[in-house]
């Protein structure tokens, strides 16, 4: 088997789960957030940089990494890992979020999806086949079913049918993946916002048998508490066993929800998107770096925090290099975005350890709002 | 005294020196190239990383920093080596060389020149004793006299006046330097490519027995040979026990003539600059990084070199950073072609040991064109 789970134990105050994930390159603790590498690098960041915050395993694309620099150099090159010298575990995603985002470039068939490349125009087609064909060049610890992403709103009428069609997409992957001992092939649970979908999706899903499963289609612009409903009466259905993955969520907020209710694996850009606009997250909040009371203020962006940046740098010095438009302002604050989801999962499973991630979680909750 | 140099030897076979500098920052080995990091920041490298290039001794630019953050928040920050968090020796310029480039935007008298900002047109006014307050405040190990840089060409009847008024002002700079033990402020040399004016502003300058001189107004368009020849002349007026910086130098080819003919210090944006570019300085010169034949060269950017960038990561992927317009790709660029100047400068004193310098320079030379 490519990957082993071990579910250590289940909190007494919530669903949150504490376990061990095994990968060829490394083993790591659960619940775990996971840095977004899209185009092979972490953005702004060396692997030495991304190594040093804590990640044990970072996300990379599918969909980017076929059209630039092509999965077939990169394989060459000795695959992903070597390629971009990132020494954990990888996940890539399918390519199914990407291509179904193109709206008007793409076409969907029963076969697959016609698209156009949004860097230059030229067209491409992707079928479950030729998703697991990518990635198995690519060459991650982890890969993802071809899928679709139903957006938000959409209508039962729309929901249904593609769920289904993105269950025969998985068996279709699963019949393709010849490469199980190295590469563990997860399959996505669909069904929208609609509770009975999700159901549906998650118990044909299941019999497929996956060694693990994510929840795709949330946080595509529902409100929160729908998509916490969801991950209620969803996760419940999902296999004990397995690692549970909660695609595209990593708001710390949503972190801590979403431990709750019993996940164990996240990605999300948005730590290192919002550093890129000059935003660092905190335990107490954002903090907008470009902002005047910053100016002459000569503390660390959080204190405590054990970061390169914070142990180094103080905010007047990280509003200097943003109002300055220089690129280590994004460097610095991407570090700790990063750093300070890491440190956050890191309490989170002591908290699960200890018996009181409830408790926890309300009090980072709290400092948050 | 702020600084202490150490004449160790004149190579035998050329004009080479090889020194030592101290301040209160560290004590280094000359010649020496120091990286440039205008705005309190070696563009895109975290202090870490500059460290680990094997840089002892960074410039920064004055009218950058009195522009923005400004000088006084500097200094209440604990100083421009505290708040940019480097440890080693910094060099701070006088604001002269941008104030002149300003061009339309300034205006010159015997007092000082006034001028508008280039980032909000607000007017400012920096007289000699002005960009002395605001180095003071910044607080580097070694300060410069303001000067006028003279354009390229230029009249005699235009650089005569100048450096005359250039040699009025470092007297005032002198004048209103007391903060003498802790910053060493060095006197500029210029001339313009005539011999005599070069002579005449040496001579004076040396009687204000300032602790260390550079030479100024050279590279600024001159074909190269104009540039040795210019330092042929000026150079053995220098005093020979005190550093002979030569400002604004940093070509590969540059920097070895200029260590022949007796420089010791040297400054340049060019590594980080052409960095940005996708360009890397290497032995046999020049690499366009985002080229069609590093497609798939798995090989490192220069084989053999010690930098994390080579050690690590291939032209494939290197350009693959490019072409996807990933800022890691400037970062690791950045790295590589300051260790390379790094590492120049190390084989250049190491031949200067041996009293090969200029076979050694012989040799460099025909590899890099």
């Amino acid at each position: 088997m490519a990957i082993k789970f071990i579910l250590h134990k289940i909190c007494a105050q919530s669903g949150a789960r504490l376990g061990t994930l095994e990968t060829a390159h490394g083993s790591f603790e659960t619940p775990i957030f996971m840095p977004v590498g899209t185009q092979a690098t972490v953005k702004t960041l060396t692997p030495a940089q991304v190594e040093a915050i804590g990640a044990k395993i970072i996300l990379s694309n599918t969909y980017h990494l076929y059209l630039r620099p092509g999965h077939r150099l990169v394989e060459k090159s000795g695959g992903l890992h070597k390629f971009m010298q990132w020494p954990g575990s990888i996940l890539t995603d399918s390519g199914g979020y990407q291509v179904f985002s193109l709206n008007d470039l793409r076409k969907i068939s029963e076969e697959g999806v016609s698209f156009r490349s949004h860097i230059d125009g030229s067209k491409h087609f992707i079928s479950p086949e030729k998703a697991i064909e990518i990635q198995q060049a690519l060459g991650a610890d982890i890969i993802m079913c071809f899928d679709e992403c139903a957006p938000y709103p959409a209508d039962r009428s729309y929901v249904l049918p593609s769920l289904e069609r993105t269950l025969r997409w998985a068996k279709r992957c699963q019949d393709a993946h010849s490469n199980v001992e190295r590469q563990a092939l997860f399959g996505i649970i669909q069904g929208g916002m609609y509770h009975d979908l999700r159901a549906r999706s998650a118990e044909k899903m299941i019999e497929l048998d996956f060694p693990g499963y994510s929840v795709g289609g949330l946080s595509v612009g529902e409100p929160k508490p729908l998509m916490y409903e969801i991950l209620e009466s969803t996760v419940p259905l999902m296999p004990a066993y397995k690692p549970r993955y909660l695609m595209g969520v990593g708001s710390p907020d949503a972190l801590v929800e979403g431990v709750l209710r019993g996940i164990d694996m996240f990605d999300c850009v948005l730590p290192t998107r919002v550093a890129r606009n000059g935003l660092a997250l905190t335990s107490f909040g954002k903090v907008v770096v470009r902002n005047n009371p910053y100016a002459e203020d000569f503390a660390p962006l959080e204190e405590g925090c054990d970061c390169y940046t914070c142990q180094k740098f103080s905010r007047a010095y990280l509003r200097h290099l943003i109002k300055a438009e220089e690129v280590l302002g994004l460097v610095l604050i991407s570090i700790h975005n990063l750093r300070f989801l890491m440190r956050l999962m890191e309490k989170m499973r002591q908290a699960i350890r200890e018996d009181r991630s409830l408790s926890f979680a309300k009090e980072v909750l709290a400092k948050l709002l």
